[in-house]
């Protein structure tokens, strides 16, 4: 990986090594958007790096739709597990866990730790399950916050995510202006359009209207929706990756097993079995999905996504919802990001312009499609890389 | 509707009126490309306008995925059901039934009439099922070669489709060069992209999961697995709409008989119920499909979608592929269709002018992507009409 044009000697990227996660409890209620509160909560977090003495280098790294708090190394319960951002974080890498103190944490609603719909509902000693309230960006970005008080962390000198993740730094930043210096915002939008609510829509149809999603108490039949889980999570994949280059590494190419025998294009199987590499790849991802993740959480998130839209309560005014936020931001788009497409994120970037925010933008030219916020192009990482430097600058100022 | 600027006197488009089916019966076996061969089949086809002497103005119209035979006028059994392109064909529409004699054929392995998997299968008595004959564009337009031969049509004046009608258009033009003056594809693709795949796998595993599917032998059971067909309809429409149409029809807005209570845009229900427009349209969308449309011909057709790619047996080359096509060519595109994009129809026009054939190309700025070919956009309408001019000046001769 290339280290960027620093001045400091040339020093090998390093992982953060093995990393246990902790775990927070709330007795105080929450508010929630919905109405409802919630209390006697957990929320479950790694962190990376040291504290710094002034309490000033504290980077918190929001997750998306399927991720969790182990964003960076080795799980210490799972050597297998290798946190989802480790390409980003660790001691050399563009986020420097060797300047930074980072942050993981798992979402309230979501399945690895933090209580979500498999917790049991104190009123009734059962799991959740359908009951869990409905959670929203802001509701995570105020669990956040008192994540932060717990580990005596004032402001954080970065709050960073993309996607779903992107949209609860622009949560933060208008939510608790003072408490963040830079809010980074990568491959993300102001607000799902119909056709993001429609994918999203078609899969929590698939999860619900499978029989064994038992109205969401399938925990108490011992069963998962399984099917309806695998085919969520192939619409998903489908939206992350581009057309670009889902025909660079799939084409039409016929399963290999079978291509192996003949490469002839007609040597078809007239089936409905696995026939191309795209239908194998895709079952892969929606089977491996639906054993560890919870289909309740899927509808919770997937319904955060739909109802997050800061301008809707300014009549639609970007410039109106975003003016509260005071810190720096660092807004990233790539070229075949279908999902998100980067026009979404030059809306945010004009809003910000208009409240003469200090903004850094990048569109970064990749073939990935939305899932290149995850990935290893070395012009995204420079540009990240380059942004922290500052932002570290200002810390040890 | 515009008339175009022919030179006749200004006529109203009518309907062709009140339709009946017919249908045609075939015991000669007919091989597929699977290596099977089905015997003793029927075809149903609606007609309209009247065969000249010279049996020379014959237009055979082919269907897409959820289409019929049906394709103009109203259906004698059904007062309600309107042909699927009667904008496009009729008396003085733009293929003018008081010029053509037009022909709509439900395909082999549909569920219109014509034999598909509800039928019995004559070596068990019970429906096909899973076991009727996977079937591909081509044998479909060897199906319909008969149904000419049954007709007494030597030679099409046209034979036209959109969308998966577009590629049989293309099919007739190689397999039958002598048999079409023209082919008018239209929405079309020379073949699907992996994303294209991928979209039918996961309607495909939406079906065949759900636990009414049964194996494909739902019948036997007296159900239909009316929860896969939903969402499988659900993701297709999704991907006919353009994003743009789809933000400008149903943006963000909330459901109707909610948002008629209140307007502010944070007055969400908190739950997994339809609570945006495009959902509840998607919904009724899935729901409609589900009581009329039979599930193995939806797994047969889009299979047939998945494996159109008449190039492969040329090494991926297009222009060989399409070398013995004779006749004359109208291909359209529409700039929204990002199912099958402009580009995909420039590459059908590519390999033709490299063949040195006669090529109309249209690529119509319209905003309702792959839909488009189904609705009125006066500039295709007037491009069609103008194009049949020129069939019916050529067959008057």
């Amino acid at each position: 990986m290339s280290l960027g044009n620093h001045a400091q000697p040339a020093q090998a990227a390093g992982s953060v090594g093995v990393v246990s996660a902790s775990k927070a409890h709330f007795v105080e209620p929450l508010a929630l958007s919905s109405g409802v509160s919630i209390a006697n909560y957990d929320l479950v977090y790694e962190t990376y790096g040291q504290l710094n003495a002034q309490h000033t280098n504290a980077v918190l790294i929001c997750h998306a739709l399927n991720a969790s708090h182990h964003v960076a190394g080795i799980a210490a319960d799972d050597p297998k597990s290798i946190g989802w951002w480790d390409n980003m974080i660790g001691p050399g890498k563009p986020v420097d866990t060797n300047r930074f103190f980072v942050i993981g944490v798992n979402n309230l609603g979501s399945c690895f730790g933090s209580t979500g719909p498999m917790f049991a509902n104190p009123s009734t000693g059962k799991p959740y399950g359908p009951d869990f309230p409905v959670v929203t960006v802001e509701d995570w970005v105020h669990a956040q916050a008192r994540l932060a008080d717990h580990l005596g962390i004032k402001r954080f000198a970065a709050v960073m995510g993309g996607s779903l993740g992107g949209m609860q730094a622009q949560a933060w930043s208008t939510l608790y202006p003072e408490r963040l210096g830079h809010a980074v915002v990568i491959a993300s939008t102001p607000k799902l359009s119909a056709q993001n609510i429609a994918f999203n829509e078609v899969a929590r149809r698939a999860i619900i209207t499978d029989p064994e999603f038992h109205g969401g108490r399938f925990y108490d039949f011992g069963v998962v929706p399984k099917r309806g889980l695998e085919v969520a999570r192939m619409i998903g994949h489908i939206t992350y990756l581009s057309d670009d280059v889902m025909a660079e590494r799939f084409g039409r190419a016929l399963k290999r097993s079978h291509a192996e025998q003949s490469g002839a294009a007609d040597d078809f199987k007239f089936t409905f079995d696995v026939e191309f590499e795209i239908e194998s790849y895709l079952r892969y991802q929606g089977e491996k999905f639906s054993r560890y993740f919870d289909a309740n959480t899927y509808l919770l998130i997937t319904r955060a996504l739909d109802y997050f839209d800061p301008a809707a309560a300014f009549e639609g005014d970007l410039v109106k919802a975003l003016a509260p936020a005071q810190c720096k931001f660092f807004v990233a788009s790539f070229t075949t990001d279908w999902r998100f497409s980067p026009q979404r994120s030059r809306e945010i970037v004009q809003a910000l312009l208009t409240n003469r925010r200090d903004v850094t933008y990048a569109e970064i030219n990749a073939p990935h499609g939305h899932d290149a916020f995850l990935l290893d192009d070395p012009q995204y990482m420079r540009l990240v890389r380059s942004y922290f430097e500052r932002i570290a600058a200002e810390v040890s100022r």
